[in-house]
């Protein structure tokens, strides 16, 4: 089925990408024109202004009232698999805790849809797959880089936790003390403690609500999917002028993207900061469990055909950007990350032409 | 003739790119999202990667056994009366000098072709505007840029002359000095003076050399016309990688030019950083003197009809920012170009339509 002339099709779509990454590691390595702080300017840049008006324009094209349902409950039932079985590993082995489980689910769900995977998965499926990817993105954008922001909260809340003992008191204790303080004291006690609770319930959701409000990437995606709703149902297009003003932008956005994406490898000392173990576990993540948990998932719910190919092959792109940013701001293994977002992109391109070829079989 | 209908069609071209700039403005003294290092890193950028491809992209699509030989002979007869002009002024006026002869060449006969010549003259006259607009652009990158980095290091040079004196011994007084020193020591003076000019001469070419082989829009604009002369004699067409490889990053050079424009516009304390008196003087000479000039030459060589239209509208546009560039390198008058960069920016649009009627009348 798969000719010579379509592996020169992905690969024509994919290698300028590398090229202009490439060039960014080389200016910054060998040529040293940019400053780590200059660095920083792109890469603000980037993430304030290219990435967000990306995602705006992808998401304002997709048609909100055609979504695939199967192919957003076999993504959600993908999360939630890897939620509740990196939750189980955890709870049995050692080191198991909430940053692992958020370290897990980043690497196994959260690929890198909308840079890599849009020019890839087009160049594989044909412009249809642009349409059923950008469905995904929505939901990664609108849903679970937020739920992940959340969890990255929880964890904070919670480490931080340690410095104010008395919330962490497990309510079990409570009765103990019951049996040698009295009645009244006690309903206070359990009073002030689901106060504390609350409010720190309340602290968590209002620290993510902030983060929220300030991600200029939650606007973009929210801003894009209510002018999609709009402009599907009443047919009303977007005036000219501001769609080139947005244009103009996100035009080069996926170049910006991944000259950042260079300037980045070109920052850490090593591609595998992890260390090599972990790199092979992480890419075990990615590349192994990503795709078998989605092939899983579109299964269960039936998907079949070409969908049920895209879906799997996407699940394969490598390690998404954002949630390396979350994990680099909250210091929760923020190396691992890195190693899934730099070793999975040199190593994406045969990797999902394997999946491509093996799904063609 | 001109229908209210093609005047919206011009502004709709050119409203994105001031959105662009304004943001960009906003960013830095607003929201305070950038520091003056990171500005320096995105204006980096745009001066070593979208620039030059851009450039690039422009020369080697444009046919150069099919220019428009009026109307290089036009643009070059344009910048001969400037130069002129100015020398004439300058050696009346008091403090003429070369560098005001630079200034004044900038002003009057370098306006911003790329950035914001091709949208709006491809608003105002279709797409062909933009195969004649990439001929002068062209020569403005080929020529013109490399003239005035000629003209920049002689004043240089000469500004660092004071420091040896005996250079700038004027010729006229040897002979004085030869009627009481003997013959033979006014050949050796004379010699010397003359290896010390040809050294300085070499000087200035070695300097200019070097900047040259550093500058990347150079390369980018000598690597595009050889690649066109290939192209269009031999049919030669680019490898797909290779063409889309350079389209990633140029795709997005108008916007980030535009981008960095308006981090530049932040980045000064005025608008008018030379003085409102100088600013009048130097938007005469950009938006009265450049376009008069051109319809001076145009007709000389007897361009008539749209291309002598297309002619004067160019000559209307904004400032150019290579040569702003250069004058603050060089700290020659760089307030006066800043001036005629962004103030011309500001009032250009008005400015181009004005002509635009003018001569469609």
């Amino acid at each position: 089925m798969i000719s010579l002339a379509d592996v020169y099709h992905v690969v024509e779509a994919t290698v300028p990408l590398y090229v202009v990454m490439i060039i960014a590691y080389i200016s910054v390595k060998w040529w040293k024109l940019f400053t780590p702080d200059q660095c920083a300017g792109i890469n603000k840049f980037v993430a304030k202004y290219s990435i967000p008006l990306l995602s705006f324009q992808v998401i304002s094209t997709n048609n909100p009232y055609k979504m695939n349902l199967k192919l957003i409950l076999a993504d959600l039932l993908q999360k939630l698999i890897a939620f509740l079985v990196l939750t189980a590993v955890t709870k049995v082995s050692s080191r198991g805790d909430l940053n692992w489980i958020i370290t897990g689910i980043s690497l196994s769900t959260l690929p890198n849809t909308l840079i890599l995977g849009l020019p890839l998965l087009t160049a594989m499926y044909g412009d249809e797959a642009a349409v059923l990817l950008s469905q995904i993105i929505v939901l990664q954008s609108l849903i679970w880089y937020n739920l992940l922001l959340f969890l990255f909260e929880l964890s904070a809340t919670k480490g931080a936790a340690p410095v104010t003992p008395a919330l962490e008191a497990p309510e079990t204790e409570i009765p103990q003390q019951a049996q040698t303080k009295e009645e009244e004291e006690v309903k206070v006690e359990v009073a002030r403690i689901r106060t504390a609770r609350k409010t720190k319930t309340m602290l968590i959701l209002l620290t993510v609500g902030k983060n929220f409000i300030r991600n200029p990437n939650t606007h973009a995606t929210s801003i894009g999917l209510i002018w999609a709703s709009i402009h599907y149902k009443w047919g009303i297009t977007m005036p000219e002028i501001v769609e080139q003003s947005i244009i103009i932008i996100s035009n080069g956005g996926i170049g910006m993207a991944m000259f950042s994406l260079g300037l980045f490898m070109a920052s850490r000392v090593s591609i595998i900061a992890c260390g090599k173990r972990m790199a092979v576990v992480a890419m075990g993540m990615k590349f192994l469990m990503g795709p078998a948990l989605m092939a899983l998932s579109s299964t269960a719910v039936g998907l079949r055909g070409k969908v049920f190919r895209e879906a799997i092959v996407q699940a394969a792109l490598p390690q998404g950007i954002v949630p390396f940013v979350f994990a680099k701001e909250y210091d929760i293994n923020p190396d691992i990350l890195s190693t899934g977002v730099i070793f999975g992109i040199l190593i994406s391109v045969p990797i999902a032409l394997g999946y491509y070829f093996l799904l063609a079989l």
